[in-house]
């Protein structure tokens, strides 16, 4: 039942952390969302990279999605080796050694009503 | 003129059901569809298994999309094995008999006026 | 300066054109778009056919996009064999007789503040 | 750390600038981005080829990426060998001399809530 379907490397050019959020939290803060799935029967151990436009890429960061699971994880939660500053443009690359997939998931809330966006992110094949 | 294109296998990584809602039901209750496309001459057959976060995955749901016709699937519609939970990350992969072409919207009207989301779902080439 | 890029079937599985908009027309008016993209220096000859949950498809739409030329086409404005019904769920297939590339856009004008949802169709390879 | 991913020809068949925005500037001013990323260690010179509904294209735009970097550009902000029009149907196409990945992102401010729309562009593979 639990076969392993996806990419080993994907890549979000997109990225961007509004400053502040209107609404009730956690579900209403303003996030950027990648949202990895694990089909495999071995946890997927998944390396990020973030690029800027005037730095040095940072990372990896290390995050672990379990067999047969997924995680929505919000980018305002990662914080090591640093957290992602707000209201800055950059992109993320993830690496990881079992396939998965990558979606790309973003809730602007700084006005009153909420926007989104989502896109499958790119697999890449010669990772 | 019903050549069967697509794939036999499709991935979400992202899904949430909000769990409530604003404005006249049913086209603005909350929603998140996928839409499903089957040009083939055959009905296809769809198994459709559901990933969570922090248990094991849930499924098969059983979804039947007859030759040349399109179904346009809600995931607070289906109920067997059992109803998806509100308010909670989740994913999900189907599997077809015939190929089809998976495409993934949400309408969140938690607020008074509407957001939406949309995107090809990932066609896995493995299955 | 002109190469043609890109496949020669695509398929968008949600389509759904709401029925009644608000705010100035044309450009609020509530609209379902097919984005197409023609690079080549030949005209590209598109057929759509559009399918349904619950009757044949319909079809062929006649387009035609001029060479080095994009068309915007909005589902709304398609008569021939007969307009697309309102409020209805339909998915639509695009065969071209050059390379095209196409995306799908949708404004959703139903309430004071508009929606927006865009993603790159499904490019098939065996058409 | 820094592998060359991506396709070297990249296509965003929709493109439309608003004519107006509402909000302060730079963050609520209504946009069309192309967000590039370039994973390579080298700098990466992209040309941008804009096609219309109703004449020749025009381009092409040279812009370039540094290695390690991303570029999220705003098609506002491209001017020579001339603006893109306001109110106006566009699509665009990028080559890139070193891989690349494009997203395509817009930010609707004419309202006094935003819409956001997003979607990898289509990457080609007979550049």
């Amino acid at each position: 039942m639990s076969k392993a379907i996806g990419h080993t490397c994907w890549a979000i050019p997109e990225g961007y952390i509004p400053a502040y959020s209107t609404g009730p939290e956690p579900q209403f803060l303003s996030h950027e969302t990648a949202c990895i799935l694990n089909t495999s029967d071995q946890d997927a151990h998944v390396e990020i990279t973030i690029y800027f436009s005037d730095r040095e890429p940072i990372g990896p960061y290390q995050v672990t999605v379990p067999a047969r699971r997924t995680k929505h994880l919000r980018f305002n939660d990662i914080t090591d080796p640093e957290p992602i500053p707000l209201d800055t443009d950059y992109a993320s690359v993830f690496n990881s050694d079992v396939p998965i997939i990558v979606q790309h998931t973003r809730l602007d809330s700084r006005q009153a009503e909420n926007a989104l966006l989502s896109t499958i992110a790119y697999p890449s094949s010669n990772s």
